[in-house]
C-alpha cells in the first residue's frame, strides 16, 4: 500500500509540506506511564487494542498493531525519521505498542508520555482533515475507554503543557527565502506572542535542515481545538505570504544568481557519490524552490517530494532500503545513490 | 585551419600539457627596442618581413603578418590568453608586428623586448620538436639578417638574463596531486638549484589556476640549447614521476572521496550558469585527472583539452566567441555556457 507521503508532493503554495495533529489522552484508574508498572502498561495496551478491535467500524483491516519490544532499534529509528513515532518512543523501555494505519497517516502510540497519543498526518495545508481523522479515532476510543477528564482542566496529561485539549497541531513549512535573508529570526521572535513555537524537523532541540521547520501551538488549555487550529493557520498564512514575497523579490533582483545556485544544486545532487544529509537537504531545498519558481524545468513539471526524500535519506531508512548496516561513509555513499535515483529529470537533460 | 591546441589533448603521462621554446634575437646596427625610435622600429619590421618573404622556402603561405597597431585591444588580450604573444607585447606602443603561423604554433614578435622573439609551441612533451621548428625559422632569418652576436656572450639581448642562447624553454605541467598535498612547495624550493623556475600560467607573478604551472630554464648562458633542454626535461620527468606516485596513492587510499570530488566537479561544470575562471579551472583540473585515472568515464574516453579550454574561458576570448562586450557577470555566465557546450559526455549520462 502507498504511504501518505508517497503521493506526489502537494505543497501548499510551495511552502506548507504537511499538517500534523496529535491528541494526548490518558485512562482513568491507571497512573501516567512514567509511574506505571509493566502489568499496568500491558493492561493499557490490551484495553486500547481491544477498543480498536471491538469498534463498530472494521478498523482492524486498516491498522497493524506493533509491540515495540518486538521490533529492532533500526526499525524504530526509521519510524522516528518518518515522524511515525516520537524520538522519546524510540527509547521506551516499558511495555508499549504502536497502532499504525497502513498508509502511515494515522499512528497511535500506547505508553509514550501519555497512555494514548493519536497522531494524524496529511499532505499540504490540511489540518482540518488531519484533525477530523484524529478526532474520529478519539471518538471510537472514547466509546470503549474511560478517559481521564476534568471539567476545569480538560483532558488530563502527564505534562501540564498538554492539559486541556491535549492537542498539538503543527505545519511543516519550507521557508528558504525567509531563512536566507535572516527574516525568519524576526518571525520566530514574534511568534511566541501568539502562543506558537517553531522547531527543527525532528522536534525540540533539533536543527532545521533544508530550511524545513515545524510551527506548532504551545498552548493547549483555554482554547478550543478549532481556535488553536485557526490561530496556527492564520499565522502560518502570514508566514507563507512573507516567504512568497521574498522569493519573488530574490527572483526578480537576482535571477541569474538564483538560477546558477539552483542548477548547481541539481548538478551536485545528480553527480555526488557521497553526501551528508545536511548538505543534501540544503541542495534539495534549493532545487525545490527553483522548480516551484520555474527557474529550472523538470519532466512532467515534477517537484521534490521533500517529506519523503528527507525521511528516506536519514541513516536508519537508508539501512533499511539497502538492507545492511552502513557506517558513516557508507551512509553518505548510499544517500548519494538514493538521491541520484530519485531526482526528477531535467527537461533537455 | 585547425590550431595546434585544437588537437585532442596529448598530455604526456597526463602531466605535461605543452612545450614551448622562445628564442630572443636582435639585429646589428639597431638599438634594442627600448631605445629604438619609430623609424628604426619600422625598419626592423620591414627587414624581418622581407626575410620571411624572400626565403627560399615559400613560408609566406603559412604565415600571416599582423601590424600590432591595427588590431584592437580585445584581440591582443585574446592572443595573450592563448600564449601567442606576451603580456608585455599587448601593451607595446612603438611600431611592432606579429608574424603568426596559421596553426598558431609559431609566432614571431617583432619589437617586443628584443627585435625578434621566435616562439614555438607543441602539444605534450615535445620540446625537441618545438626547438626544431624555432631553429628552422631562426636559420632562415639568419640567412637574410645580421644578428647581434658576440663570441663570448652569444646572442646579445636587451635583458642580460637572455644572453647566450637567447633560449627560454618551458613545459606547461598539470600537477594537482602535488599541489593538493603541499609537496609542490618543496619541489619549487629545490628547483632553483637546477637553474629552473616555476611560474603561473600567464608568466611571472601570475597565479597558477587549476594546478597548471610553467617550468622553465632561468639560465641561458654557458649551456648549449640541448643542455638546457636536457636539464629541464630531466627535472620535469622527476616531477611527473612524483605527481603520478601521489595520484595513485590518493586513488588507492581515498578512492571514494576522490570519485565523489570528480563527479561533483563534473556536476557543477555541466550545470552551473555562472562561473569564475578560477573555479572553472579548479573543477576542470579535478575532472581531467579523474578521467585520466579512470575514475569517471567519458564517451570515446575523451579527456579535457585543458590548454584550449583554459584559453577560451578567459575574458577576451569569451568576448570574441560571443562577439560582444561582456561585463564581469556576463563573462561568468558566458564562461558557464561555453564550458557546458564543450564538456565531454559521461558514459551512462
Amino acid at each position: 500500500m502507498k504511504k501518505w507521503y508517497d503521493l506526489e508532493s502537494e505543497t501548499y503554495h510551495g511552502v506548507v509540506i504537511s499538517s500534523r495533529v496529535r491528541l494526548a489522552r490518558n485512562l482513568v484508574n491507571h497512573p501516567f506511564p512514567n509511574r506505571l508498572d509493566d502489568e499496568g502498561a500491558n493492561q493499557v495496551i490490551n484495553m486500547t487494542k481491544s477498543a480498536i478491535e471491538t469498534t463498530k467500524e472494521t478498523l482492524t483491516s486498516f491498522f497493524e498493531h506493533v509491540a515495540m519490544n518486538r521490533i529492532n532499534q533500526v526499525d524504530k529509528i526509521a519510524m522516528m525519521e518518518k515522524h511515525i513515532i516520537s524520538p522519546q518512543f524510540v527509547k521506551v523501555k516499558m511495555p508499549a505498542s504502536l497502532i499504525l494505519s497502513k498508509d502511515e497517516a494515522l499512528s497511535i502510540m500506547i505508553n509514550e508520555e501519555d497512555h494514548i497519543r493519536i497522531q494524524s498526518m496529511a499532505c499540504g495545508m490540511n489540518l482540518d482533515k488531519a484533525l477530523k481523522e484524529a478526532n474520529h479515532i478519539d471518538d471510537l476510543f472514547e466509546e470503549a475507554l474511560d478517559y481521564a477528564f476534568d471539567d476545569k482542566f480538560g483532558y488530563l496529561t502527564a505534562c501540564p503543557t498538554n492539559l486541556g485539549t491535549g492537542l498539538r497541531a503543527s505545519y511543516m513549512i519550507h521557508v528558504p527565502a525567509l531563512e536566507t535573508t535572516g527574516q525568519l529570526q524576526f518571525i520566530l521572535e514574534a511568534i511566541g506572542k501568539f502562543g506558537l513555537t517553531v522547531r527543527g524537523i525532528y522536534g525540540e532541540g533539533t536543527e532545521a535542515q533544508g530550511s524545513v521547520f515545524q510551527i506548532s501551538n504551545q498552548v493547549t488549555l483555554g482554547q478550543t481545538e478549532y481556535e488553536i487550529i485557526d490561530n496556527l493557520t492564520s499565522v502560518t498564512k502570514q508566514i507563507i505570504e512573507q516567504e512568497l514575497i521574498v522569493r519573488h523579490k530574490l527572483l526578480k533582483d537576482k535571477r541569474k544568481f538564483f538560477e546558477d545556485a539552483v542548477y548547481r544544486s541539481y548538478g551536485v545532487l545528480s553527480h555526488a557519490r557521497m553526501i551528508t544529509s545536511k548538505e543534501a537537504m540544503r541542495l534539495l531545498s534549493d532545487l525545490k524552490v527553483g522548480i516551484e519558481l520555474g527557474v529550472i524545468e523538470t519532466v512532467d513539471n515534477k517537484s521534490i517530494n521533500i517529506y519523503n526524500l528527507m525521511a528516506k535519506i536519514q541513516p536508519a531508512n537508508l539501512q533499511i532500503i539497502y538492507n545492511r548496516d552502513l557506517d558513516l561513509n557508507e551512509r553518505d555513499s548510499a544517500r548519494a545513490d538514493y538521491i541520484r535515483d530519485h531526482l526528477p529529470q531535467l527537461i533537455g537533460g
